[in-house]
């Protein structure tokens, strides 16, 4: 145990969101030590997500200030809370704002990843063990984020929302893959599941959408055809293997139909990384029958409605959905690691900014304005 | 080769529909050699099936007139035309609806059985190869059904819509794996694939729903859920294995939310067979978050929707559809038959009824009234 276990760690930085919107301001925050099940975290690196500025813009969201933001980081273990076996101090980590528990109905069977117990809850900031903040300033409690909160220099998190990884895994890269391109590079390897040779379409080209091609290069998939409403992103998907560009705009045609012709009646699978519904209906549509498959990714409005003709789907199309690519955070990201390590996926594409931790707020104004893709903050620079 | 290969043979018995909804009238109806790629076939037993019935209403259907219905039989081969090298004179065949030509990209994939050249056509009454019926009545030519037209002694059927099975296999039970028994069937062992001891929804308890149970049952599934608005299905449900029954109509709340608590959070898989669109979109919103499968088979109307929120999708749901419960005709069918042969597979319980060929209209009226699941048409008697 390092000398700080068990004791209040007096942070030097953490970044806190006081207000909705407004610039996040480095404090000096205390961390408690870790409960049960829980571990403290010291974070090297962390990088930003749109989930992160959707939930500090709070346009939609439920607020909850004041708050420390950040789910995407590369940490070690600090110190673990009574119960925990699996990790120790030293071992490195990456957060995930969804868990493992490995004892839920979801977490025994094969085919979810969507535990009961420490599923993502946006709407929670405190601790499942006491209901309690771990951070407060001078005694008043700061709220955590998806039981993640890697916007500061020390977190606590639950054992089961906890990869343990390869220690010579670079964490200025692996850190990515805590949220976003895990996410798209699941939905095709562990759900959309393209043939060698196949045809996948492939909607929003961000992050996550370029995850997911990137898992249709790996999958030796022959053509993979971007679709996005911003015709920027073409150049940049170019590095991730998209072989083909559709605007939709650019055509008088709804594009399922634009792809249907492209491809001699449909793509072989499709991955949908926008949120737009009508994106999702079109990459449904887009699919061939027979055996086209069409995964869903991006998250929805909440009065948005997915409708199609039901012959659309007896014409042996299948739909699915997919939460963090269906991968276990803690049985599974280990190997989507090994897959960086031996060079099977590339992650330095993905990562076109770097910022202090001091000028964390640039990595929001470079994400705001569009620019890149990932922004990975230095927590100790 | 028979005595009669070659030639135009007199049926003694075909039931022609000369008009829309009128009793089908036993007539002498000259039956054509088969040309390239077709095999005349000598019926032995034909069932009646709600698609015979919706096109001799030809209600909404494209009406075509004086027609031979009849899909669902069992025959043996009495001539093969030109280029047919897989079936002989005496061979025992199952005509189908739908063909393989084993030779299209839908052939050739494994996930897929609607064939490119042989997918069934409600609105083409003559055979492929030259665009003309092989059936007149002192010259005037009669139209085909779907290619099987079976409610004749004798048939042309395209090569690709004959299953050639076991000959010991008694073709007065095995016939009515022709259409729906075995669509019902694929769908849950096929598509929707239940694990021992899972439970399933079965949403439509007519021959199709039936089979479909028949499905969960040989896969060991421990609950096996009935949802119908007649309540008088349930009782010959429970033959099938329907462990439990619900009748929408007798709650308030949305179907989909009754299994939800019945299931505590919803059943493993689920298969829709009822055509109507409302029980789709329950049979997918009944199934569980992270793992649930539902499986679409029956019709809809032409200007229906499929609604949900896409939470619904992303939150780990599959909606899959099916055709002729995902068997390719040729390939599939004979090991269908062996599941009977080996008593896996009980057939006689879906046979509630048998009419000499003479009293063909008498099943109609068996349909029409909802008496019963399959009544059984013998050519011969
Ligand atoms: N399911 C999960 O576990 C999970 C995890 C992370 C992110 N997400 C979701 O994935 C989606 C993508 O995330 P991102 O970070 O890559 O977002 P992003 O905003 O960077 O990229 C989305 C892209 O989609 C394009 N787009 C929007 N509407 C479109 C339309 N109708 N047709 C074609 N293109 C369209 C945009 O131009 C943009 O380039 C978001 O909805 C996000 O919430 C889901
Ligand atoms: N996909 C295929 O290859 C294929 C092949 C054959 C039949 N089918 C279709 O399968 C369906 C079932 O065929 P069948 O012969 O068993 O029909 P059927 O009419 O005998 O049975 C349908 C049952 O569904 C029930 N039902 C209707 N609406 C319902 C609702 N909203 N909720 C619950 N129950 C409802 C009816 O009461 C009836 O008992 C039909 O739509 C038919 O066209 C499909
Ligand atoms: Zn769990
Ligand atoms: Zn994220
Ligand atoms: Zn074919
Ligand atoms: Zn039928």
């Amino acid at each position: 145990m390092s000398s700080t276990a068990g004791q209040v760690i007096r942070c030097k930085g953490a970044a806190v969101a006081w207000e909705a919107g407004k610039p996040l301001v480095m404090e000096e925050v205390d961390v408690a030590p870790p409960q049960a099940m829980e571990v403290r975290v010291k974070i090297l690196f962390t990088s930003l997500c749109h989930t992160d500025v959707y939930f500090w813009e709070a346009k939609g969201q439920t607020p909850l200030f004041p708050r420390i933001f950040g789910h995407e980081a590369g940490g070690i273990v600090e110190s673990v809370g009574e119960g925990v076996t699996e990790l120790e101090p030293g071992d490195h980590v990456l957060p995930v704002f969804t868990g493992e528990c490995k004892e839920c109905r979801h977490c025994k069977s094969e085919e979810s990843n969507m535990c009961d117990l420490l599923r993502i809850n946006t709407d929670r900031g405190v601790m499942l063990n006491d209901g309690k903040s771990r951070f407060s300033i001078r005694g008043q409690p700061i709220y955590h984020f998806v039981g993640t909160s890697t916007f500061s220099e020390y977190t606590v998190v639950h054992v089961g929302c906890l990869a343990k990884i390869n220690p010579a895994a670079p964490l200025d890269k692996v850190c990515v893959l805590s949220c976003g391109i895990s996410t798209g590079l699941g939905a095709t390897l562990n759900v959309a599941k393209p043939k060698k040779g196949s045809s996948v379409a492939i909607f929003g080209l961000g992050a996550v959408g370029l995850a997911a091609a990137e898992g249709a290069r790996i999958s030796g998939a022959s053509r993979i055809i971007g679709v996005d409403l911003n015709a920027n992103r073409f150049n940049e998907a170019k590095k991730f293997g998209v072989t083909e560009f559709v605007n939709p705009k650019d055509h008088d045609k709804p594009v399922h139909e634009v792809i249907a012709e492209m491809t001699n009646g449909g793509v072989d699978r499709s991955v949908e990384c926008t949120g737009s519904v009508s994106a999702m209906i079109s990459a449904f549509e887009c699919v061939h029958d027979g055996w086209g498959v069409a995964v869903l990714v991006g998250v929805p409005n909440k009065d948005d409605a997915f409708k199609t003709h039901p012959m659309n789907v007896l014409n042996e199309r299948t739909l699915k959905g997919t939460f963090f690519g269906n991968y276990k955070p803690r049985s599974d990201l280990p190997s989507v690691v090994e897959k960086y390590m031996n060079k099977e996926l590339e992650l330095e594409k993905f990562i076109t900014h770097e910022v202090p931790f001091a000028e964390i707020n640039k990595a929001f104004e470079y994400m705001l304005s569009g620019a890149g893709l990932r922004c990975i903050i230095k927590m100790d620079a």
